[in-house]
């Protein structure tokens, strides 16, 4: 698994071969079975996730009702908001499938930024690219009805349709799931 | 104006007078007067934004309704997704006040990170930020009736109240004007 982060780095900046073992001498690498609970509210969490493998579910527990607001998967990153404010976490994060995960903490971040200063940029770059991600998200979720909303996220991920359960979907599009049945109906008819 | 940029860099990462001087001669500050519209539907953006004072509002218009997506005021940025996807834009961004603004091209942030390389670190942290701030823009749109999203709002952006109108204040809620009325009512009274 090291080698591809290590093949996700060095497509973008080039990496000396010092730099790739200390990467992967710092990187840890861990696996997560599905259904394991990364953090739960009330919990501070001290860890950025970078996800090489798997599905990984963000949620609320509002009035006993759980209310799914991402799925992260392959080749992006989860900054918990916990972790940025030190406070504690608001949301629960969970393995929808079994994980490979590179997780890091502010220490092991900085000491890589040290021997690899070019990573700064590439961290630049994904954030740009994770910031406009939330934009998108949040406008469409502003502007668009609910089946709009699917029709969306059927063009830009079309992976979760295969990989998350209805009953997920339906939360995150913020609709019941006998409402996103009924929606999937009227598509396959059209 | 200019010491307002320079005040905000050197309280987070230490400057030289040569790096200030570099930083002055970069930046261009713009003024735009109130009701200025900086970006249209359909145009490109090779713009990023720093707001120095006033407030600058985006939105869509769908149906030939405009729907607010955000308010940015003193401090933050604005990184308009056409921009980094270079492609057309699918909102509006324009001035709600007077406004002054820094305003940086790919190529000039690029000059200035070569001669102040610990600006990477400082974008990094303001990115963190921005991308926290959306995420608990999305969650609270998701899970909170208009009732509590008003007064998360009223909490986390107590200034906005008093220089958004009541018409883009509820636009931005995704509400009516006279839902925010009566919701506004109902909590004086409490």
């Amino acid at each position: 698994m090291d080698d591809e982060i290590i093949d996700f780095i060095s497509k973008i900046i080039p990496l000396t071969e010092d730099q790739i073992s200390f990467i992967r001498s710092q990187n840890q690498f861990e696996t997560y079975k599905k259904g394991t609970v990364l953090l739960s509210e009330g919990e501070f969490c001290k860890l950025n996730f970078f996800i090489l493998k798997g599905c990984i579910r963000s949620y609320y527990i509002v009035e006993g009702e759980e209310r799914t607001t991402e799925f992260y998967t392959e080749r992006q990153s989860i900054i918990p908001i916990s972790l940025v404010k030190n406070q504690p976490s608001e949301y629960y994060l969970s393995c929808l499938e079994d994980c490979v995960v590179a997780v890091s903490t502010a220490e092991t971040s900085q000491k890589l930024i040290e021997r690899v200063p070019k990573l700064e940029s590439l961290i630049i770059q994904m954030h740009s690219q994770l910031l406009i991600e939330h934009q998108v998200s949040l406008d469409d979720f502003k502007n668009l009805n609910p089946e709009m909303r699917y029709k969306k996220l059927l063009e830009r991920r079309p992976d979760l349709l295969q990989r998350v359960s209805l009953f997920h979907l339906a939360s995150y599009l913020g609709i019941t799931p006998e409402s996103l049945s009924r929606i999937r109906k009227r598509i396959t008819l059209k």
